[in-house]
């Protein structure tokens, strides 16, 4: 197993056996441990020293379920923290195929504004992986259709393609870091903290993988492995959530829009609400329907990537029938569509189709807009405005550059004091107001606001493992804390967050995951190691953060949300700080 | 003695006596104690939980020699942290002789946008202050020399004149609190810091002070006083630096610019050089032989406010002898010169015209047009272009809000690594690299980068209080922190910084602040005193930025700095964490 480091300073790279102490790292847990123990802790994020780190979990690459995640890591031009954002993709397998356990993109050519493109085969001779270098120049500047097209011309089709946007070459703190999807688009985005900005810091626009011959990820114990993936793709289908034609394959993730709403924890117009008047025409089921009316036909959602089974990527349609945009997510159509008081389908899908064209984080980009609307620069629900926000944003003029800068700058910018940011992150699409334990996440994840790291809505609002009441505090430290645990061993395991709802609530699709590591591994873990491997990674990224200057200070929600009651329910929040410290004081 | 609290919630006030604990505090002590007690360091910089805080100094108001000085404290929109700075003007004395130890600003209008002035008289029958609020709404979105004129119309000649320009309305975290010079015009800031958007966002435009039978201010010890004073005002007419017709009187602070640039030490093109060719033709020399020449007569220097004998403050004319702008410093000089790479004295006055008429600080102006100049923007050295985007920031378009947003924003918002900043806030004219010493101080001060906090060039560069090499490490972080500890007390004194020169160098000087301050207090303090009172306020201040999350990782120059030798001593930043580290743990 290999840890390929690509140099920009000299366009150089090596193929390196992993390290002892790293190889039973993978995915989040590879990217933080690589990150934290190379990078300076208070280099520049866009500067020689960072690095991008991109690692597939433990099961990328093999025949388990909803498995082909791909970390990526660098410390983050957004938070000035670390960074690991995950994304699905026949690029993650790939590499993982390669046996490769981490790219490392380190350096920085002397010459800047030069880009260039990664080739990555694997040299069946030397049964290693092989880079080659070449000039991406011609691909710079461009909306990614005019880019992934070309590749696949150039390459065949037995590539996979990562890279970044025309938004990257700005250096946003909003950029991601783009793969192709199962339809070879664009469309798949590590999306959060502006490592798409890192990548093309390095001058790399493009990274191509060709599979061609690739040996595979070992596994050492198939016989665990295949019950593993047997008890954990059970769970999948049985779940109400998971199972085909349940609610993610009907509905997508946006299933959660009329939910949320109902919980009055929908953050509406800049986090000046927690329900939306128009929640129902933007919903998942208005997607359904609308594609349905559409096409003429009941059309369930596809797999964003190789072997997912709970396949709840969605394409949104044009009125003649012609593809508009994939995928209209939850974050994306709340943070595009409710966020900013827009209520239309066909507004939404363009604003993510523009994200998705020039490398965009759609949920940054979507509450940088709110504020910017409270701001006045356009009114709240005016979509074509918001369309041309995003087309500055591309072109790099001085209110593009705000805007891609961020929600924190865009409130800066404007003397606002309705920034819903922590870390210098955008929250996403709950409110901590009307739901306490995402609060509690999004306030001391080291990732700065992010949903992902501790996912309480589970409990809080879906009623996976029990339900808990949002509204109270009660316990919600704890939960917050077990799930950040968990997640960061979901995050390296490679498989998607998704398979929480079914490993919660079904015991045997746990074991089922369990069993799949340990079978390729070949090691014996427990319940208990898993989370010791994952309460080890949030030790190590705080570890990063702190030196880096993020303490405990930095683990609070914006005094705004302290200050003004939320409408429906018309409360604060009221996290005591010293429960948000003993999330990761008593870790 | 008063603290005059006024509530711009629901525009109430009140007169109250000076708690005890608060009794010895003044300037700088009394602002930064007042903010460390009664603000959360949390809170939004332009929240209403910020609080601005206006004190004159122990002597301002006394006849004290150079001791008009006014601070203004909040927390800063520009650093998170707690922000101290100062300016001198008649306003400083004329709140003193009233009797007022601090002026509290707090609370905030539910309507934004809303702007009232504030017109404080002293009450002869009540022996006590008294505040009246008018609409000051037709003295908004204006060149400040458009208000003041009007300001001295409707209230007559008794008053001086604090407030906010424009771009405070804006929101900026560069904007300035200015208060009127001798000549009743808007030219005097406590610039650093964007104090003036925390006190616009009060709905504060404007604070007018009536001095009319104001009782001035006790001093307990006459005699003490007037030996004191004595001896301080022989020190200042002695010493070369601050004496009649010395460096300062005949050349203003820009006689600094050949001095550093000989030195290797001033920083250009945006800190890509030590050395700028065309800093002869910007330098303190060139000003006045430039005003000699268009006036036909040899001018020197004139007091910025009332008493002071060092008179450093100059007027710059056009070619037709009609008056251009004042005063233009070094640091204005240098910033929007030097490190812009503008080499007319026309330009860099009409470019502090327009920082005075906006409200804007002159040198984190200067910066952030720099760095803007590293962007393409404009190409270094176009002045009429800097000129522009000055405009630009008083018309608040994109780009102006950018840029007002300081210089760290304006690198972010383009991707550069060259940002010469330190806890946000934009380095003054000296290279860190080139002067060892003055980099240590903007590292750990609690200000962020500020070269007053603790003026090392005075024996590094000067050679005042003995000569040190600026290039050396030896001793500096001592020298940093014992300056650092004076400047806190001289910045609680009401005097100007610049009587350091003549007490660092005259013992005898130095003996009579002391003497002055224990006239007017009645108290005996000794040196040993005044460096407790210092060291005491740098803790308070200290304990404030740890509250808010501002820690020793925030104590540490860019990382550039450390990276890339500076031209021409070809020396990087050195200093280790250790050294810098030491300031404030052996304080």
């Amino acid at each position: 197993m290999w840890i390929v480091r690509v140099n920009m300073t000299d366009l150089t790279y090596s193929v390196g056996e992993t390290p002892k102490a790293y190889e039973y790292l993978a995915g989040r847990a590879m990217t933080s441990n690589l990150v934290a123990d190379e990078v300076p802790p208070l280099c520049h994020p866009l500067g020689p020293n960072n690095k991008v780190v991109f690692s597939p979990g433990i099961v990328t690459g093999t025949p388990a379920p909803t498995a082909a995640r791909i970390s990526v890591g660098a410390k983050s031009p957004l938070t000035g923290g670390i960074k690991e954002t995950n994304a699905g993709s026949s690029w993650g397998a790939d590499l993982a195929d390669m046996q490769v356990k981490a790219l490392v993109i380190e350096g920085q050519p002397k010459q800047k504004g030069k880009y260039w493109g990664l080739y990555i085969t694997y040299d069946q001779a030397a049964r290693k992986p092989k880079v080659d270098f070449f000039d991406a120049s011609e691909f710079t500047g461009k909306p990614l259709t005019q880019v992934f097209p070309k590749i696949y011309e150039r390459y065949g089709d037995k590539i996979s393609i990562s890279g970044c946007g025309m938004v990257a070459e700005h250096g946003y703190s909003n950029a991601g870091v783009v793969f192709n999807d199962q339809e070879k688009r664009a469309t798949r985005y590590a999306g959060r903290g502006g490592v798409g900005s890192v990548l093309a810091s390095k001058g790399v626009k493009l990274i191509v993988l060709n599979r061609e011959g690739v040996p595979g990820v070992e596994i050492k114990d198939k016989a665990l492995f295949e019950e593993g993936n047997n008890k954990l793709t059970d769970a999948l289908r049985t779940h109400a959530i998971t199972k085909p034609k349940g609610a993610l394959n009907s509905y997508g993730t946006a299933v959660l829009i009329n939910i949320l709403n109902e919980a009055g924890g929908l953050p509406t117009r800049n986090f000046s609400s927690g329900r939306f008047e128009g929640a129902a025409k933007i919903a998942g089921e208005a997607i359904f329907d609308g594609v349905k009316n559409r096409l003429g036909k009941e059309v369930y959602n596809h797999a964003c990537s190789p072997g997912c089974i709970i396949q709840c990527s969605n394409t949104w349609f044009k009125a003649d029938g012609s593809e508009h945009a994939s995928c209209v997510e939850y974050e994306s159509a709340w943070a595009l569509g409710a966020d900013c008081g827009i209520d239309s389908l066909d507004d939404i899908a363009e604003l993510i189709r523009l994200c998705n064209e020039y490398g965009l984080d759609t949920i940054e980009t979507g509450t940088t807009i709110a504020v910017a609307m409270e701001a006045g620069v356009i009114p709240f629900g005016d979509g074509k405005g918001a369309i041309n926000l995003v087309h500055e944003m591309g072109k790099g003029t001085p209110l593009g550059r705000i805007l891609g800068s961020g929600t924190e700058t865009t409130g800066r910018a404007y003397g606002l004091i309705h920034v819903p940011t922590v870390k210098g992150q955008s929250m996403p699409a709950y409110e901590p107001r009307a739901v306490k334990g995402i609060g509690i996440t999004y306030a001391t994840t080291t990732m700065g606001a992010d949903h992902t790291a501790g996912y309480t809505i589970a409990p809080e609002i879906l009623g996976v493992s029990g339900k808990q009441d949002p509204l109270s505090q009660e316990g919600k430290a704890a939960l917050s804390r077990n799930f950040q645990v968990a997640t960061a061993f979901i995050d390296s395991s490679g498989h998607c967050l998704f398979i929480a709802f079914a490993i919660l609530d079904i015991a045997s699709g746990f074991q089922g995951l369990i069993d799949e590591c340990n079978g390729v591994y070949g090691t014996k873990w427990t319940s208990d190691d898993i989370n010791a491997y994952g309460a080890a990674i949030l030790k190590k990224e705080r570890a990063f953060n702190e030196a880096a200057g993020i303490r405990q200070e930095a683990d609070r929600l914006p005094e705004f949300m302290r200050l003004e009651p939320l409408p429906p329910h018309n409360q604060v929040f009221d996290i005591p700080d010293e429960a948000l410290d003993s999330v990761y004081g008593q870790l």
